[in-house]
């Protein structure tokens, strides 16, 4: 078999989540069908994130084992071709070792998290963002996800639902900037850890949204955080602005540059 | 009755065009029937640009004369209430004059047109812009655009279709640019002139995109212009990555500052 690693774009809209399921769409499944349609059997593929319904893929990396030596870029060419008109669609391929794991292998995980602040109900961005209609101070929020940096035990940030051994994880960076767009001004929330837990990011940005609405102080962050209880955390943001923008590997397999160009 | 100018953002894709149809789906028939929710009886509202369809607005401008005294925050938001769930959202309201007019008062309209560079079908952009799956050499698209800016007769850039009286207009910018984004490059035409005529801009781009393709130089885009015939043009683009941004106008109606904040 040969090992080929994926990257995967997609809109997480009318999907149920990355994860195959049986009786709802998934973005697993939209792409294990098109590799079915190129070579015939039942396909199973691995991924670094396995995103809910709702959120979005930019650089979400997979793996694929094929019978037949594909060159890359015809297999992501193929792919695209089945996968319509899915909003899936594999912007690199790249042929990996067999011991190479999308999941296993990678070292980092990068997560954007999208919210537009205003009024009117949003057209262009519908589902791709959080819209918050009053003014959020976005120092304050960058001043407070400070205090998530690091090492912690993030209980209280993670879901009831989550399956992963340990809460305690290090949070590598949580920038929280302003950025200013077409449809008005957006707060983007750029997060990356080498694994995170379920509802992770959606749990840090509804609470940090809280402080920025001046609800929450950013003591009151470190205190929720020390509290190690789910029930002391903010809101749980919803999915639409969030995006797993990409994954990082010992190697990349994608460095010599990807099908963008 | 009280005039309100209104800015209207909409996602073009639903939608027949801006304007009112019979039988199909138009973005100012969807306000008409959300003005009919607020004061009931039949609408006629104007706008600075009808647009084709599939075409976005970001800034588009329009009004409406009430019966009642609105206040135009207020009516903004019954509007965007009545206007859920069609893509089409009012992002500003002023009162205006009585002789104000969106269309007849407007001395600038300014138009967004995007192309992304790749070979990977679009996801999250799918519909918000021209997709186009080779490189363009953006200096030689934004040089050979230079011919077509000032006084010309643009009998070779518009529709049979046109309406207009005179195809001699003022092209007053046309800057071709890269702008990366996280879907990949994209190209990006500013266009702005005090009127256009129809299908302008999307032949404009369709012929400078072969600029950059390689397929024409900016001589054969002057040769095109100096024709004055329709069968001249180059391709024109789809609907799918142009934008009305805005509309500009002696005194801006919305220079206080919009709703966006």
């Amino acid at each position: 078999m040969f090992r080929i690693a994926l990257k995967v774009e997609y809109n997480g809209a009318p999907f149920a989540g990355w994860q195959r399921q049986a009786d709802q769409p998934s973005v697993q499944g939209a792409i294990e069908d098109a590799l079915a349609k190129l070579e015939k059997r039942q396909h199973t593929i691995a991924a670094a994130g396995r995103t809910d319904a709702g959120v979005h893929g930019r650089g979400q990396v997979a793996h694929c084992d094929m019978e037949r030596d594909w060159e890359p870029f015809r297999l992501s060419e193929a792919l695209n071709y089945h996968l319509k008109p899915a909003p899936v669609a594999i912007v690199d391929a790249a042929r990996v070792p067999d011991d190479w794991h999308a999941r296993f292998s990678a070292i980092e995980r990068r997560y954007l998290f999208r919210i537009l602040c205003r009024r009117a109900p949003c057209t262009m961005e519908a589902g791709q963002v959080w819209r918050v209609s009053h003014d959020l101070d976005v120092s304050a929020m960058h001043e407070a996800a400070q205090r998530l940096v690091g090492l912690h035990d993030f209980t209280t940030f993670r879901s009831v639902m989550c399956q992963s051994n340990s809460p305690v994880k290090t949070l590598d960076r949580l920038d929280v900037t302003h950025v200013e767009t077409a449809a008005g001004p957006e707060i983007h929330f750029d997060v990356r850890a080498r694994s995170f837990l379920h509802n992770q990011v959606r749990s840090f940005v509804g609470t940090l949204e809280r402080v920025g609405a001046g609800a929450w102080s950013a003591d009151d962050v470190t205190a929720a955080l020390e509290a190690r209880n789910r029930a002391a955390c903010g809101p749980v943001s919803p999915p639409d602005g969030l995006y797993l923008m990409g994954a990082g590997y010992p190697d990349d397999p994608f460095e010599a540059g990807g099908l963008h160009r």
